[in-house]
């Protein structure tokens, strides 16, 4: 298969979803996922470079040609809102150091695109990733949730008639 | 002088202030300052690639041992909270990736180490920059916040008594 491929970020500090797709066309094709925990007992610093340097090893391994992160939802509290732009910022910036071409999708539009309804649950979207690549064995949670923002941003260069670009 | 050189960091995606001071005992050397600007036009993973590369290169000149980050405000704002910690993200990262040892600061804190009252405003900052570093030519604004975030974690590694600790 000589489609692109995509990883899928879903940003967070505790438990920061990760899923590598491919497409081409229509096809679809589960490369990988997993969830990176950072050690909650180490300093902020610490937390933000085992993010960093996971996502960094992972594009390593995967090569992937380009990154989707999921936008941040603007919670009415101010200090989660901060927590959540720290661990935003070390997935776009570990997407974009390597050159990868950085899409961002709202949670709804993800899962309009995956399940048909901006509404839908975790379990919904994971059962979507189960049927829409069977065999991949994901869970309701954050890989999944990776998965179906990586298949968002496939779908969006698909319609948008970008055909499949390899960024730089 | 062979004390211990600190860089000061005020994180912010549109100006970022660094200073860099080196202290040995109650002795004070300015060694540079300045403001980092990500182009606003650029998209955001570009903007925080600037602002991580630029304080890369800072780290790469000058060759601190330790770094000083302001600590996040926390607004009741949560957009203000969301973009405040993508800035301090960087910051922090950019500081740990090549091991320095990162302190963190408030606002009210380094005010209060280096003018005497946690209520200081931006100009008073400028002013006892200019007072303990003759010379140092540094204006209100980021900058000069930057220096006075360096010094403060200077006299609270010097007050804890760990001497001057030179960290991998």
């Amino acid at each position: 298969m000589n489609g692109i491929r995509i990883l899928g970020l879903d940003p967070s500090l505790v438990a920061c979803g990760w899923g590598m797709v491919e497409m081409e066309g229509t096809k679809l094709r589960h490369i990988a996922h997993g969830v990176i925990r950072p050690n909650p007992k180490a300093e902020l610093h610490s937390r933000l470079r085992e993010l960093f340097e996971a996502i960094t090893q992972i594009i390593d391994i995967h090569d992937p040609n380009e990154a989707s992160v999921e936008e941040a939802f603007m919670k009415n509290n101010a200090a989660s809102a901060l927590k959540l732009g720290q661990a935003r910022a070390i997935c776009l910036l570990a997407a974009s150091l390597p050159g990868l071409a950085v899409g961002e999708y709202s949670a709804k539009s993800v899962k309009k695109s995956v399940v048909g309804t901006g509404s839908a649950d975790k379990i919904q979207v994971a059962h979507m990733m189960n049927v829409l690549m069977p065999g991949c064995g994901v869970k309701a949670g954050d890989a999944a949730d990776a998965l179906a923002i990586a298949i968002c941003h496939g779908h969006r260069v698909s319609a948008a008639g970008q055909g499949y670009r390899i960024s730089a």
